[in-house]
């Protein structure tokens, strides 16, 4: 939706600073921004390509001085400017009203303005809320509760049972609430364990293209509020992760795993069962945590098995090292004429 | 479906102890349960859950005293209470005879008792044994072989030529047949190489949401009976996986492994081309195992590369000690008076 | 196609020795070769294979005798099997005209001999080039421009506003313009960062089933010519791949990653963001680079953090021999009594 400098300055709560008039209609990189986009820069390293874009319009941090632009003056400008961006672009739509081909099933109940795409197929006594968009050829099994305002891209699958919050956007070919992988070993196979939960996701997250969440065993699945996941991540069953926690792509926790809220995990980091992270925990990239451990509220850990991130560090420069003690060793054998 | 607690004794061969008549309509962990729950218990350290339980009736192992409970007395309670869990929950229906859209193409021979979802697509000369149930979505290629008593969920890719034996479940997202990563390289860019295999999938497999398998190139990919991969697993060209073994998620095999019975890997692992693993060996979780090595049987590897999982810890704990062995160092050079 | 060995030596600039005549209608391993069918040996190591099997001919490289066989002769014999592979059974068809099923919007312009299969859905105003297949239940995002003689195959998701060149193919369940992953931090949440470029992909490109690349963030994601993706990749927004660069199953790359032409990337190796890897640059397995990182032309690098292969070997060496290194600091200590 298109805006003035004025208007957005004001439904950001930034400080306007020169021309209250400007046309705003999309946000763009300095490099290619034309005159109606809006775009943003944090710190004086990057303040000379706002000064050389052609855009009119700049959030900006405190200190940065722009000549020539009208200013929208924030401590926070990537917070203010995703807030601008939210406004000027909107989401595109999903789906528009309910299409002739979707297939609703008897004791569905639609809320309204719920839109649902071709080829989906909605099963039974499902509810979903006011102002949801049910993408294309997304499934939706039996008993799924779906909050408001959600977003359910093309081909997502949800098994029966799953609940989703509002405001909740799923990517493409996600999977929620596949049965988990547990079995019982005995008489020379394995036999499957039942998968008899559910999943339940809460208010505002979003969870990536191809991520699959399995559904609990005896226990159910929960993504609390706000829970951030990138593509192709995978989270076992009866996983609780807590609220506002992010997990980069590739990312693999298996089961009943407790990660705390604000937690951190870089990408393709794996968890065995039982892993419990507090509050605030920092995940490196590629980490392996061990089955059962607990990483404490605030620690950073880096490696496999995961370790504190300064002694990942200390052990890797040792390893540099090690040439250098051997040649040590070697001089000092030199001189007591051993070995 | 329902039952009471002396017919489920002597389905699952365990012995009753205390009253024959409970009915028990599911199960449930100890702390969820209901009076008509089965809850289990395997150890000591857990009685107490199954004592303080709203269960009525109880799996346990030998020697674990339940008062007040009925008891299914049982050598391995997990196993017991998975069969028991089968009895009482059955497994959900995928689909309910044959939807009125899924297309189905001439040629294909569907035996009795078939179901198929709403929108899956059934290729030319597909053959569907008797019981098996395909969901909603799914497209099945040309010239595919399923069994009896399958269940492919919804949202199943297979491509042309594919085998699937009896009582195998795939989960949603799984892509079964695509082309396999192979590649002539000349004259400045890469040749499509000859993806021209199949794969055959045996009975009882179960295949994890969004888990990819790949077609062989001049071979076939073969999967055995009772293999379990979950979710996000990738089976390269080529690739032999023997019968009960089992993969956790987001493993990787490059193309032409094999993999002998009743291997364990644990998630994320990944593997060169033309790996061996024999019978019983166990991989740890995000281990790298180099193309061409050989894994012996019953060995347990760790670590990128893999080695033996002694030796990864041993040189684990080296790692750990390296600043105390270089003040070694650094105190028989002040004593020498060097360097 | 049918074709003959003479035919067959012309098409791919091979020298033919032996019978003109051989009927070819395959190809095949040497092991399950009949006699129309094509096989090819590279190596003296391998000759024995290729003249026990049945097949009459063989693409063999310069000096391998096979007596008896019809030999066409190459350099580079594993590429001109490729391109006699491509000649004699060409790709199977993913769709065969426009289904009726398939939902094409109002403003989608289709060149000739396009096909789309079942359930198809295409929206506003995609272009689609001559000669290009859709699959089953592929679901194209508004405005999306794909080129001539591509092939999707069924089950993948293009979002809006895609870009695709011509011969690139793309395998099922693959996710193009997600959103991707870019949030802006506080007031104890994370906000949704403008996710408003798109993708751009080249020529002759391959990507792997349920492999994700997301849509940019201010700048655009770029696919190059020739670029081969095999399946469960990740590719974050803003990347740039040069091209005829190959990255192999469930690798991940963050935001902004910059790869050069013809690199090499080994399976599950991870990328931190804005990565800078130049021509011909080739990373093991594994490997994790750090973000920012930069990697040399031609350079080989492995391990987390990626270090020159070299010395990762160097370093691993080391850390075989830590148990020696501490005998003989415990011998000097014996000789000099201490500690």
């Amino acid at each position: 939706m298109k805006s003035t400098s004025e208007q957005l300055a004001k439904s950001i709560g930034a400080v306007l600073e020169g021309d209250p008039g400007v046309e705003l209609a999309g946000v763009a990189a300095p490099e290619k921004a034309g005159p109606h986009d809006l775009i943003y820069v944090e710190s004086h390293k990057h303040a000379s390509r706002a000064r050389e874009s052609s855009a009119n319009c700049v959030v900006a941090g405190e200190g940065i001085v722009l000549e020539g632009k009208t200013v929208l003056r924030a401590a926070h400008p990537k917070l203010a400017f995703a807030k601008a961006a939210e406004i000027l672009l909107g989401r595109p739509p999903i789906a528009a009203g309910i299409h002739p081909t979707a297939i609703v099933a008897p004791g569905v109940l639609l809320a309204e303005k719920v839109s649902i795409g071709p080829y989906a197929v909605i099963g039974d006594e499902v509810h979903i809320g006011a102002g949801t968009q049910i993408g294309a050829h997304t499934v939706i099994g039996a008993g799924c509760r779906i909050g408001e305002d959600s977003r359910l891209h093309a081909r997502v699958t949800l098994y029966s049972g799953v609940r989703i919050g509002n405001r909740t956007e799923i990517h493409s070919g996600a999977v929620i609430g596949a049965d988990g992988f547990g079995y019982a070993s005995g008489e020379g196979r394995y036999w499957k364990f039942p998968q008899a939960g559910i999943v339940e996701i809460g208010d505002d997250v979003e969870i990536g293209a191809n991520t699959t969440i399995d559904r609990g065993s005896l226990d159910n699945t929960r993504i609390a509020d706000g829970v951030k996941l990138d593509n192709l991540v995978h989270i076992g069953h009866n996983c609780q992760i807590g609220a506002h926690t992010v997990i980069a792509a590739q990312v693999g926790l298996s089961g009943s795993c407790v990660f705390g809220q604000h937690v951190t995990v870089g990408g393709q980091a794996g968890f065995g069962e039982r892993c419990h992270l507090q509050d605030n925990a920092i995940i490196g990239g590629q980490s392996g945590v061990l089955g059962g451990k607990i990483i404490r509220g605030g620690e950073a850990v880096w490696g496999t098995p995961a370790r504190s991130l300064a002694k990942f560090k200390e052990q890797f420069a040792w390893l540099g090292k090690l040439p250098q003690l051997a040649n040590r060793i070697k001089q000092l054998e030199a001189k007591l004429g051993s070995p």
